[in-house]
């Protein structure tokens, strides 16, 4: 069986995170780029969004991480995307898979299967969109769940067995598991689910993570503790949607080793 | 003659969208996609932007309502919405179409002419696009109005007519008609032209409220009191663009029944 | 030899872009499009993003300024700007260059050769970006620079010679040239690197300042100036890079001549 992360691996990703700035290739929806660009900046890594397929198979190596998040995908990010993972792959760089509103629409759904067996080092995805993609009954609708997060922790683990990855299912409390090991995440605050792209951005986290974790499943719990106690900090400042986007930034920016020791909440 | 929507009506609206959070079918230009969905979680509903033309046929039915906005279109775009537009009637769903700079460049203003047969619940745009959109002279450029809404008011009557919905003319006070009444909304601030996508984004309010009001034009009313009374709170508390925005969502969050009926300003 | 500008054409440059408002046509990346937008609307320009290659013809002669940012060039943005750029010289109207993360990527490198003698009345880069595009060698991993701005004042003043324009290397210090004079602007604060889009949303300050200044040379070191000491304001509020982005808007806004003329450090 394999070993729980403990603190002090969370505590070293993310004291690497600061001293190596990551580069993350994001590959992501066009609703969040630039959230996702400032989450990454506020982190202290380094984002690059780039999307043409006759450039990501070039940028897949320069950076440190690939991030690919499904949600807006077309034809032409799809076959951007079939460049950039087996680049990355190629490269030892690890990539992340946010399969948004994998379920109920069909291309990304075939997408997703397609890409899996190219071994994600994380997959991060709320209940409905981790029990679609392992095949199991799901009910998303849209980027919404559907289903708790509890009820997708089976589903997770078949998935982290198959991609010899980690698996993180998001929710109100956040489940990690490497298909061995459950880690629970129960930090967080409501406000997260009242901006657009806080999820999308949790992927871009992941990457950084992974980047600079001793293993995946280490990277996975990491990227649950770092987002889960920037939105606690954020909401103890301010207690409406528009000022608590700006807020978790801020947030993301004042983390430090002691508040993620004195704060992060994992069973 | 039909009959003004009374602050009853309005009052509804904003409670049934609290109470339901309709989930709005985003088809909307790149240069707003984030604001317009952080705008539709402050009011308390749902923002999904599913563009993709092999996926937009399947995801207008499982939304509540259809935003149509022209700001950035493309082939692939307009490709994508002429599966969509029918798919959300088909399903009953109300859809809104932006006609952003139909005028003067000549693609949009096609497509806007073809789509516009199909009956949009709502058509908001601001006095130079409802001009050309009718086929009178108008004089705008890009996402300006050259023109005064108080001068598009009969082109605006003429629309509705045609598509037997509403329309909302904006600008210093917008004037909502279904062809027949005509009701004026004198809400607002002039920091709300200071950011990008409050336009735009008021098209997504209007599309969650075309989901839950018992009339189009109640729906188009309710539209301007809510951007307008949120604009109005906003700038009581910051004089500065970057912080009215920001302050703009907060204030959609804060807005209950009792502001709207002690500050909508209707005749 | 020329002359270097003065802070007068600095503040008749800035008060021509409050009282005229130019329309600058963005044909920007996806990341940075909404936070440009506001960056103009602060400012006190106005932002359009036309870029369906069916339209970017009619619309660059309407606007008063064209802005060409390779952020996240693709296959239809060249097609598009390769239409929109002849119009905009034809109609006398200046378009700016910003080559982002030319060098170590192919296709945008030799696109951004192409397009260049077609004399970008500025060109705005990183040094890295300047020497790469000037044929010298560099050392840039996406739109971070490795090279420091002092390096690239050469290749900057080669380009100037070339294109007849002026060139921006923006760092620490940023370095204006319209290949025979230099003008260095101290202004700026470390915190404009941890937001993103800015670097990309000052080409578009560069084309309004393009719009209405005396010589390029001028809205050079104009673009410097306002970028600059709006950063400094901002800095002066916030410590952390969310609330700078909002306070960087506000800043433009507030931004007047008194502020220029006491804050400009150019020599």
């Amino acid at each position: 069986m394999s070993q729980k992360p403990g603190i002090e691996d969370i505590i070293l990703t993310f004291e690497r995170i600061r001293a190596h700035h990551p580069l993350v290739h994001c590959m992501t929806n066009g609703v969040v780029k630039n959230f996702t660009a400032n989450v990454l900046l506020a982190l202290g890594a380094a984002p690059a969004m780039v999307e043409d397929p006759a450039e990501t198979e070039d940028f897949a190596p320069i950076a440190n991480a690939l991030l690919v998040n499904l949600g807006t995908l077309d034809q032409m990010q799809m076959m951007a995307m079939r460049r950039a993972i087996p680049a990355a792959n190629n490269a030892g760089n690890p990539w992340i898979l946010d399969p948004v509103a994998v379920g109920p629409l069909g291309t990304r759904t075939k997408f997703a299967a397609e890409i899996l067996p190219q071994q994600p080092r994380i997959i991060r995805g709320n209940a409905s969109e981790i029990l679609a993609l392992a095949g199991f009954e799901a009910s998303g609708r849209g980027a919404d769940s559907g289903d708790q997060a509890e009820n997708a922790i089976d589903a997770a683990k078949e998935l982290a067995r198959k991609t010899e990855g980690a698996v993180l299912v998001t929710g109100a409390v956040d489940y990690a598991t490497d298909g061995d090991v459950v880690v629970a995440c129960a930090n967080g605050h409501p406000l997260l689910t009242r901006v657009t792209g806080v999820g999308c951005s949790q992927g871009s986290i992941a990457a950084a993570c992974a980047a600079e974790a001793p293993t995946p499943l280490a990277a996975a719990v990491t990227t649950a503790v770092i987002l889960g106690i920037a939105g606690e900090l954020a909401a103890e400042r301010v207690p409406r949607p528009g000022s608590f986007q700006i807020a978790l930034l801020d947030a993301l920016d004042e983390l430090d080793t002691t508040l993620i020791r004195n704060k992060a909440k994992l069973s």
